[in-house]
């Protein structure tokens, strides 16, 4: 089947968007508020766009309080969201009022960062501390959200040593979890290998 | 552990980047050169950015054909990486010179585009044709590589109907595949489910 976006009829259940492209990594970005309250929430328009300088950016569907933070205080951390927290990683997707500390009613516990205010999720294996770039907004239909991409520029890098082997970081011991559309995720329990091919 | 983006110096055997932020999709990169030169190469370094209007979003480590193909002709498509795929995918990834045809090289056919000119994989399940939104530079070193990330809107969608079951995509079917850093891919064989919960 082929359809266009510009009126998404499909005449499938949902719109398929989220489902094709996938799996999606899961950036559940820390950041605080100018008066200082934490916020956490999961975003899955997620990924590394740069190593040199390391590069992360993700997909706000409207503006929700991560950007808005973001955008005041220049900083946020990246958590990364394993199989040991899906429960956890969960509850803070629900739509709660600003100044809710979501890291609180979820019942994690934040660590302290080095090189940026926001604190990490205590529990997770990897953050990863970001400085704010800029953000992108894309063109706005008159009633739709305003949607955009933050770019932040990686500063400093947690990584709990129990999920490095041998100098190398065993991602099947971290279970990363990821989105995969609908109400789907899944988790990276086996890899395979190629190697790119020499010319 | 911890360490600094700015000297890099962590310890481990290469830059765990890119296994961090992982599973990453791949946005499997058609385009066509001013002189009309078929292009086809990975980037992992992609995801959706936003569903209203449709846009992805991938990183290029330094200019390659795909992104001044992009900028020059201002249309693009994403092919979707699957299973029955990976070698064909994995053959694109091999730097070849400016020109050469990567699709014909990896024994792929290509199937004519609705909306944009470049083709897609005709053996691709899914393919989101794109017209170019804008790029993003980041800050380059002296001696080092131009980062970008290159924006496209989706305009047009092609669903392979044998992914399609009782109106919903159905991503193990498609066995969709994922970068994972070092030479490790995953690929989507379980999902498990998580409802959104509601306040």
């Amino acid at each position: 089947m082929f359809y266009t976006t510009d009126n998404n009829v499909h005449g499938l259940r949902h719109d398929p968007f989220k489902t094709l492209v996938a799996p999606r990594p899961i950036g559940w970005v820390t950041s605080l508020s100018k008066g200082g309250d934490i916020n956490l929430a999961p975003y899955s328009f997620f990924n590394a766009m740069s190593t040199d300088p390391h590069v992360v950016v993700f997909g706000s569907q409207g503006r929700k309080d991560s950007q808005t933070n973001i955008e005041d205080t220049g900083e946020f951390v990246c958590n990364l969201a394993t199989w040991d927290l899906r429960d956890a990683m969960n509850e803070t997707s629900a739509m709660v009022e600003p100044g809710v500390n979501e890291m609180e009613r979820a019942g994690l516990d934040a660590a302290p960062s080095r090189m940026v205010k926001p604190p990490r999720v205590a529990a997770t294996p990897v953050a990863l501390e970001c400085r704010y770039m800029q953000t992108v907004s894309f063109p706005q239909k008159p009633g739709h959200p305003q949607c955009a991409a933050v770019f932040g520029e990686v500063v400093g890098i947690f990584i709990d040593d129990s999920v490095i082997e041998d100098g190398m970081i065993d991602i099947t011991r971290m279970r990363t979890i990821a989105r995969c559309g609908y109400q789907d995720y899944t988790s990276v329990d086996t890899i395979f290998s190629m190697i790119r091919p020499q010319v």
